[in-house]
């Protein structure tokens, strides 16, 4: 089976490809070629046993997609996007990305003969909600973000590419994904992942929020694995209805700094600051805490591990480089 | 106030068009100019108080539909659609003209210096339902066709433009519209007209579902009505969120043919002959039939009112020109 990673550079492409290469196959199929694609040109992954591509490009420019999906692809995981803060400073490239992109994406998949299994990412972002709310499957997508509004019009368009046969979608709506590695960065959501990773790195960091705030997280290698899921599940059973609310986790603040404590001592713990900041408080408090993901569970998605799982995959798997990254 | 009409010798656009001729000014503001834009040129109603300009041009043509939209205006009615039988023949004309026309009227709007109005046309199409469900102000879009999956983008789209303040819409989820003048088309929704038309024409016609069938209508009249009401009203209200579905009336066609028998008498009746169909009968049975529509009604959108008020109406003003229209 022939697979393209579209977005193959990111952060979870580029985990996603190294999962691929050490494992040969997804479910029973054995993997005969991979092909990276992003803005900036990907790395390969060691140790793969069946050929890598390579290619940078525009995930809007309809010919540099289709040269990275090619004829055999069995499945593209459509991980490309300008994300959440990006897409809301500059509204004309996240429609370019986000929405033309999977234009482009579509295109491409019509061209083969078969048509693939497409894996998109989409958000918890395409949705409200706030901190009370239990969001169920049926609930409507009502973006207060460009970023939301563009995943939730990529989602209509796969799901009724999928019902005409064009391809055949799963569109996962991905919870805040923490610890994200590097540094933190200007999105309201950065504190999520900054409160855990910078005490682990010795380094002071502050919670703008109230440590009562709820957020519907899961880890990174929890996201694979719904990837992977995804990419080799029946599709029979989802009917029209494409888009999928996986299983995370609802966690407050409290609970993450609790897990810090237990997992990296008092003296990480302490590096947390109370600095509310009642702007971040405002944008995130709009943000869905919780989901029901019945239907997920239903389909076989496997259920967020709690937070001190998490934080000790973080430590035996990215720590070091973060801190080599960064300099530490 | 300069308004372009997008679609404007449409069935709709036409009628909207009359009626802004005739009224000369929208809730208290006059009326300095009116733009008609189609496919085919419109035709400019009589009697009109302010100067009409029509226009010929595609409306996935960015250049075109600047030039529809030329600065100083203050409200556009979007009004071009390819319609659902056609979109599900066309995959590809479907998109260029539902999704990407609403790119171009976007553009346009943007354009602008002062954010105009949008009024724009979605769809029941755009939901799920079924016979047996009164779907609420907030369900979920989950479109079985491409048409109301690309007017669900559509929505999305002109729902995050407003909120970034690039123009400030209202897009309409209109009903099933009856009595459609002209002739029977092969759209599966084609009989709900033609079980009352073709009956006043003097001309037989099938009733291909059971008389328990029960689908969400408005009139033409109604239809315009609410368009003049989301031209005018204030938005605030709406906050994030544009998608109206508007007080319609769920009759089943029981209902319907009783109407015609009170307005047309038992010859007319007697026209309508029962013949089950049930490839129609399974793509209609999927549609919603019915919206609790709470919100809009809040909002002072009007009414829809009974069939047999509607058929006089039809009688009045439209079966004259039906029946000069197809030489009977």
């Amino acid at each position: 089976m022939q697979i393209t990673i579209l977005g193959g550079a990111g952060f979870l492409g580029a985990r996603l490809a190294a999962r691929l290469a050490q494992a040969g196959h997804l479910g029973d199929r054995a993997i005969t070629g991979l092909t990276l694609f992003d803005l900036a040109l990907p790395k390969a992954p060691q140790g793969a046993a069946f050929p890598i591509r390579c290619l940078a490009g525009d995930i809007a420019d309809p010919t540099s997609v289709a040269a990275a999906i090619p004829q055999g692809t069995g499945l593209v995981v459509h991980l490309a996007a300008v994300v959440s803060a990006a897409a809301e400073a500059d509204f004309d490239l996240g429609l370019r990305v986000n929405l033309h992109g999977t234009l482009a994406v579509l295109a491409a998949c019509r061209a083969l003969r078969t048509p693939p299994r497409v894996v998109f990412t989409s958000s918890v972002a395409s949705f409200g909600g706030g901190q009370d709310v239990v969001l169920a499957d049926d609930a409507r997508q009502l973006p207060g973000n460009s970023y939301g509004a563009q995943k939730a019009m990529g989602e209509l368009l796969l799901q009724d590419a999928s019902r005409r046969g064009m391809l055949d979608a799963v569109s996962l709506r991905l919870p805040t994904v923490i610890v994200r590695p590097g540094r933190p960065n200007k999105a309201a959501s950065s504190f999520v992942s900054s409160i855990l990773r910078e005490p682990l790195l010795g380094l002071q960091t502050s919670l703008p929020v109230p440590e009562s705030f709820g957020v519907w997280i899961c880890s990174p290698n929890r996201a694979i694995d719904w990837f992977l899921h995804a990419a080799a599940m029946d599709t029979g059973p989802l009917g029209i209805d494409r888009g999928i609310n996986p299983p995370g986790l609802r966690v407050t603040a409290g609970q993450m700094l609790a897990a810090l404590e237990a997992v990296g001592g008092p003296a990480a713990r302490a590096l947390v600051r109370a600095e509310p900041d009642a702007a971040i408080a405002a944008i995130v408090g709009g943000w869905p805490a919780e989901f029901a993901a019945t239907r997920a569970r239903r389909l076989g998605f496997s259920q967020q591990e709690d937070v001190e799982t998490l934080l000790r995959a973080f430590i035996a798997e990215d720590l070091a480089a973060t801190k080599a990254e960064r300099g530490l």
